[in-house]
């Protein structure tokens, strides 16, 4: 193993090898990624099945000078692999490490960083533009996955480009799914093209019989005119493409790195934007994962040989619990519904999809359709539970306001992976969700202490006349045990879990449990703290935090999220507009900066956001008192 | 005039009437919308394009039963009179009077609030799906724009409701326009369809040659027999949208009621989502506004028989000064770019669309393509100005982290109608970009407190080698001379307008004015406010503000923006930050609620945010801050 990819330290020493050399190439980016990512874990299946399409990619485009631009970019692995990046490989997605998406600061191949879906084409076509007008000669290229064409902002850049008849090459890696399977119909569509050979002959099939027929009577020449002059617009195949300014080219075997060489280098030389559509097999050359594609989307290390999980038994995650709740609730209520965005297993929502197919809708990568779909359904009296990412949801954010709030539909977000949520860094942290919601007129903003109160939420939530979101964090729960019995919590009201006269903690969300816990193992050291659960960042439990002020020389706000207009703001304006002057206020959060990638406990510590940081933070604040109470 | 529109209170009186009836109610609805509009302002070209295409919808769809869909809302007139809003039709758009989009609390016929483009696909198949679920038997119909349909969003529902089958009408208000030139390839498509008679024959053509073909050799026949087989693939007429799984009915003249409810009618029958290609004439029976449709999108009272605008001549506006600016720094500067989503006119970037028409894009409808696609322009050493209003940049929040702020790109986000707005009501304020943009790692938010600093803020942004935003009012400058050399302000410094002991107000953007003059109002009465002219939501000026919290017991922030999370939370975020307690801080802004239509300065004076607010506001704070300094 490694004759070849050890020495390959640029693109550029790829474009002298042979069809067979690449071939042995791509064999060794196999292996290579199958046993870094073993120990690693990471995006397995789609990284596997890009291999020869990206070194066919690297000997048509000439990067840097050329671009190539990863839609999404956790199948980029193959490129960071032959553009100089081998011998850090096995830090792939650790603390400080290589990042699992493309990434400018680690790479001058590495034309954009990304991280969510279907933006490639628009910044693809933006840097075609920017060539354009500054007159230089460099080819630009997208690649982008059929599930990723299910987000709108693909279509509009399709739309765009081929208005402006900028000359671009789009690669459509058609792996038959994305994350789940592939939904829309578009996927159908495409579905057609791969197994349908034979659209691609009627063109030519009309054109030869219409050659053919001899002139018989004026009323059919008349007819045959007319059809040689249709004839034109008949192009069958791939037409929803050519219909939008495209010219397409395809399908083709994405595993054979001299037909996809061809097709690159024909529609990098065509004139205007071009679109390659190219047929892959996720987790290709690995069984396991053939098999099973979406078992090894995202994944952590596993056995090789079975390509088990070497992940021991663990306590149920937030999306576990979340997902059984749904079900039973959605068991006695027949008008829950739920939405999600091409993530039915990540939010655990394929559970609910089983038990109520009929009540269930995955929409594709679109999360603006999500909420305004959900939005549709909830005014028409169905309850929808639309779960989604924190940063997901991002781009949902005017539908939030303008269709969720201004309608006052009453729907429920349950917002999954709030706070850190670890390997995947900056671009995948859900650290806005609470400033951004809490600004939205009309909206409830839950964040439970653990799992067993996120089930009493949820169902708070489902049943609550208003729009209602709900966050919790990726991975475990605290293992606390489970209330068979669910109520229905009153908005605004928070916990208050422990009293002492030092400081009073007021945290949310995840950061509940690690307050208590420090504040437990102060009390030993003779600082009393005392601590509240918040439970609603909006509308805070105003009487309670302005007596928790009186009572106190110190407040201290804890949240999983950004210290701008967060959680801690909301208690600043709060205690401000009340005219409580007399307090010190201290916030802990994550800090104006983009997280970076690393386990979350890691970056909890990083950020003091444990039971460790807590304590060391309450212990300053009150030796520092004295002062501030003089 | 008026002999049937005054009598009707419900669209089923619409029923029994003949179609020589309905067009004369059409008849009389235009002549109600030209006259009513003449003096309020509001949507013409567009109201007036939709009239036959409403009544055709309201004798087919059943309302309240069945739902209608406006998608943005803006050419819902006719509907409002036809469902019993006649009579308050005269207050359309004032303060306190009818919505100028449809809205949930003013009717029953209203299904949806909306003001946004592209959601109406959406929402309505929501309801749909609701319906399906609850085993109701209602119809629903959504009608969209071409313009819209440039929004990715409305993929993302054609593509969802083309999967699902369900039973859905959208119709297709083609009017080759939406506020500007339509731009796009689906636009050119539609182009094509309405132009070219010729292809909805073609199909019939081929079968019926195939069929007259005389069967000559086995090579003929297979190929005859082949083209048969394919035939059903030839969906020439609307395959864009049979490719999206949508039965395509059209185009029909959407000024022919009785065609138009054929239409609707059959695509009502049909199951599954059918598509209804209306063709209508923006500004149709008012000469003015069939001419230049344009110039009648949104526009201010008008006389009737010219079309000319009754405004008088005015000071020039924040637009108007941003995009002269803009012109002459592109002048100098070869890679300024500049940027719309379909606002070329509102945004004042057709002055710069005829200077430099290379270095223009107008990206139809479709905010998230923007950002990113000018994150693209920006990587690759271009200088975009991409220019939205408030209100619809929140439609590319994620981008602004994910592309721009992640990939750390030097774009100019120039945000025109940042704050109220006005007559356009609750969806179109602009009053949450402070609090959003703040939140996001790298930002530079700016705001100018005139014209002529807007001019120097446009400089320094362009130049300034990160993300930043530039947020401007709607409507008039103050009229203050217009500096002719530009210079670049230094990053995160504020300015000290005044200086005095009794109250320190920190106001930023289109509130400093207000401000400075209520303090030399307020010094004559005795009372010494200093006021400093922000700039800068962030980076905060750190020094200054705890200068100016040292030297003052209280201080006023003023911000023409949301008070969650806005610029007066930065403040008590820096002041707690930095153990600052032993001050008063007052915010003025927008409390948590939804703003109503009504103008500028009705509603900047319902939230005193105006000078003599201000001046209100500070006497009271002078007059009990004795108390508070004790």
């Amino acid at each position: 193993m490694g004759e070849y990819l050890q020495d390959i330290t640029s693109p550029r020493e790829l474009d002298n090898l042979s069809t067979k050399e690449l071939d042995e190439v791509a064999e060794e980016i196999r292996r290579k990624i199958i046993v870094t990512l073993s120990k690693t874990g990471g995006h397995l299946a789609s990284s596997l099945g890009v291999v020869e399409l990206t070194l066919a990619l690297h000997t048509v485009f000439k990067t840097p000078k050329d671009k190539i631009i990863w839609d999404v970019g956790h199948q980029a692995y193959a490129h960071k692999l032959v553009t100089g990046r081998y011998d850090e490989f096995s830090s792939l997605r650790q603390y400080q490490g290589l990042s699992g998406f493309p990434k400018r600061s680690e790479s001058r191949h590495d034309a954009l960083n990304t991280g969510h879906s279907s933006t490639s084409i628009s910044a693809a076509l933006g840097m075609a533009c920017s060539r354009d007008i500054k007159g230089q000669d460099n080819d630009v290229a997208a690649l982008i996955g059929d599930g990723a064409l299910t987000g709108g902002m693909a279509f509009e850049a399709l739309n765009h480009a081929g208005h402006l008849g900028t000359d671009l090459t789009v690669v459509l890696n058609d792996n038959e799914m994305s994350i789940a399977e592939n939904v829309g119909a578009v996927s159908s569509y495409l579905t057609k093209l791969r197994t349908e050979p034979m659209l691609h002959r009627i063109k030519e099939d009309i054109e030869e019989l219409v050659n053919k027929i001899p002139a018989i009577g004026s009323r059919v020449i008349k007819t045959v005119d007319r059809v040689k002059e249709g004839l034109k617009y008949l192009v069958v195949s791939g037409v929803l493409f050519e219909e939008m300014g495209f010219s397409y080219l395809g399908p083709v075997d994405g595993h054979d790195i001299k037909e996809m060489q061809k097709s690159l280098e024909y529609a990098k030389n065509l004139d205007g934007p071009a679109l390659v559509h190219a047929i892959t097999t996720k987790g290709k050359g690995y069984t396991p994962a053939e098999n099973a594609p979406k078992n090894f989307h995202g994944i952590s290390a596993f056995k090789i040989k079975t390509g088990e999980s070497k992940r021991e038994r663990e306590l149920p995650t937030y999306s576990t619990i979340f997902s059984r709740t749904l079900v039973d609730l959605a068991e006695d209520d027949k008008d829950i519904v739920a939405i999600t965005a091409a993530m039915p297993s990540g939010t655990g929502l394929d559970k609910f999809k089983t038990e109520f197919p009929d009540r269930f809708y995955d929409v594709g990568i679109a999360e603006q359709h999500a909420v305004t779909f959900g939005t549709g359904l909830a005014l028409e009296g169905s309850k929808p539970v639309i779960t989604l990412y924190s940063t997901f949801l991002q781009r949902a954010y005017d539908q939030l306001i303008h269709d969720v709030a201004l309608n006052e539909a009453p729907v429920t977000l349950a917002i999954d992976r709030g706070g850190l949520v670890g390997r995947d860094g900056e671009t995948h942290q859900g650290v806005f969700d609470y400033a951004y919601l809490r600004g939205i007129p009309g909206f409830t903003v839950m964040a439970p202490k653990n799992e067993n109160e996120l089930q009493h939420m949820l169902k708070t939530a489902i049943n609550y006349p208003g729009p209602v979101s709900l966050r919790y964090p990726r991975g475990m729960g605290a293992g606390v045990p489970l209330d068979s019995k669910l109520e229905e919590l009153e908005i605004g009201k928070a916990e208050v879990l422990r009293e002492g006269s030092d400081l009073a903690i007021l945290a949310i969300g995840s950061m509940v449990m690690p307050a208590l816990e420090a504040s437990k193992e102060l009390a030993k050291q003779g600082i009393e703290a005392t601590v509240v659960n918040s439970r609603f960042v909006k509308p805070l439990d105003e009487d309670l935090i302005l007596d928790v002020a009186k009572e106190h020389d110190q407040i201290l706000t804890i949240e999983e999220h950004v210290l701008q207009g967060g959680f801690g703001s909301a208690v600043l304006e709060l205690l401000a507009d009340s005219n409580v002057t007399d307090i010190g206020i201290e916030r802990m959060g994550i800090p104006d900066e983009f997280v970076q990638q690393g386990s979350q406990d890691i970056l909890l510590d990083h950020y003091g956001l444990n039971k460790a940081g807590i304590k060391e933070k309450v212990s300053k604040l009150v030796d520092n008192g004295v002062d501030r109470s003089g």
